[in-house]
């Protein structure tokens, strides 16, 4: 029987984007489709962003492909980390050739900690005066990272990584991180350099092509991708995957885009290359390098939704991917 | 009598550019300089990174011009922060016509809360596998930074600024911040713009002219002030004060860059226009304008340190910014 794929689109954008994504899954392979809800709009009605229903498809699913949600984002999309069992989210960020671009050499994929960091949530409210937040660090989640990283930059072929944490500031948690990522990547025999947080900032600016596979902490992967995503034209063209033991789920980097919601120019290409991930993730090597070659093949000479300085809609854009699948 | 200046050159190319900073300061007024030590040189004499009479001497003096320390920078620069009773740690970014930049209309001063957040630095080992660190946010210290940002911008002329936060995933303690700051800009009739920290690195990349002045906290500044410096093409050109109620710290962003220390080719702009900050601080604003008009006209039609694709040395160039103060 064919794999389970959630579906959901979320609000705004998410709502063109996913299905146009969809299409192209359908059109190179065969899935069943288990549509569901998430986010501002089933909140509006049933008060919950994330009802349980969605979180069990979720969790019982192969694998979900996202779209965005609004104000609810944080509402939705952390649970749905937690319903895959992710522990790494996968955020390759490049640039395109014929995309504007801040820094057209980016080539980039961060490896972001999934679990812990500042998302644990343990606020507490201590005083008229005073909040605080734990930040949480184990050995055993930034081993898994390391390891996971170890497999990722031995299946591309590479021998090193960048490693980046602040652990002149937080010494005891992020010397921690630091110390389990590079202990892993040494058993595995790999390199690694270490790149404060700071530093790293004023470093990709300058010259992103001085990294490659860049495993984080979970904010500082949150902060540090977006910062590429920047530098390589924005978030529209950024897949990412959370990835877990034994499923997955795979959403576009951007939001829901609520100024050009529903006006069917919405550019599909992240939500796409969102579904490649997907693919690869099934094992559907061969299709999913189908679909990141159309993808680009489009960027760099099809229709351009406007956000590319074109006038095409993403039903456009989505078939002229379609008709280059080959 | 004059003001009391303390002077620390700190490690590395800090002993090139901290006596230029004070050459100039010599021309534009009358000082009484105190020279202290800290880093790692006087660490491996004397076993102490920060001797107490440093520390007396920055808390006793009227301003401190800082440069720069290696591997003891952490311990160095936090407790001299909070030897000047520093709140908040102004970091101006931008471009200089006739330097090459990433994104040349970058023109954005951070005001970095400066005794909190994850600095507050409360780590504790838990078990075998677990540490964690305590973040820590005061609606005080949100206020007391807020009350500068509404008195920064005012003096600028500016009727808003920009706040970064994460509240939508720490709610409590992001939020906390965020309230406070929000707030105090109401009570100041100033308009505020609320930016998630990583969308701020995306659009930032994008177009930095969206911002001006960006109220942020500890780590958000720390880490997107030197995003900005990656914009405006390095480090090299970036001056800080860390402003406490009567007593402040100046220093420029760089490190010690070991790799052309010792060599007199440093580039001492960062470090000028740090003592640029701190007559300006001390109230000598006609000259703290005409050193950075000097190093302006420098940097755009002036000897060159190498960094800057030059081949002066540190002295060319600082003979140079005397030369055209007017
Ligand atoms: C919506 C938010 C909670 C989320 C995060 O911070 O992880 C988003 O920024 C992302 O990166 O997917
Ligand atoms: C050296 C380090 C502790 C420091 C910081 O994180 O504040 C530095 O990065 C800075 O920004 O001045």
């Amino acid at each position: 029987s064919y794999e389970e794929v959630a579906v959901i689109e979320g609000d705004g954008i998410g709502r063109e984007v996913v299905p146009a994504a969809v299409e192209v899954l359908d059109a190179v392979g065969d899935f069943e489709f288990r549509t569901a809800r998430a986010g501002d709009a089933v909140r509006a009605e049933t008060g919950e962003a994330l009802p349980q229903e969605t979180y069990d498809t979720v969790a019982d699913a192969d694998a979900t492909l996202f779209g965005a949600a609004g104000e609810t984002a944080a509402d939705v999309i952390l649970p749905l980390r937690t319903a895959v069992g992710s522990f790494v989210n996968v955020r390759p960020a490049r640039a395109y050739p014929g995309v504007d671009a801040v820094q057209p050499e980016t080539d980039v994929v961060f490896l972001r900690e999934n679990t812990e960091g500042v998302y644990a949530g343990h606020e507490d409210r201590l005083s008229e005066d005073l909040s605080t937040l734990t930040r949480v660090v184990t050995t055993s989640a930034s081993e898994r990272l390391a390891a996971f990283a170890c497999e990722f930059v031995a299946d591309r072929g590479g021998d090193a990584f960048q490693v980046v944490h602040k652990s002149n500031v937080m010494r005891e948690t992020d010397g921690r991180f630091r110390d389990a990522v590079v202990s892993v990547a040494d058993d595995h025999g790999l390199d690694t350099e270490e790149v404060l947080m700071d530093a790293f900032a004023t470093r990709i600016c300058l010259d992103p092509t001085q990294f490659d596979v860049v495993v984080c902490p979970n904010l500082a992967g949150d902060v540090l991708s977006d910062l590429a995503a920047g530098l390589v034209g924005g978030l529209g063209l950024l897949p990412s995957a959370n990835i877990g033991p034994d499923n997955a789920l795979f959403e576009p980097v951007h939001g829901t885009a609520p100024d050009i919601a529903g006006e069917g120019v919405a550019n599909p290409s992240a939500a796409i290359l969102s579904a490649a991930m997907l693919l690869e993730h099934l094992g559907y090597d061969g299709e999913a390098a189908a679909v990141r070659g159309a993808v680009e093949s489009v960027l760099e000479s099809g229709p351009r939704t406007p956000d590319l300085g074109g006038d095409a809609g993403t039903d456009a854009v989505t078939g002229a991917v379609i008709d280059r699948l080959d």
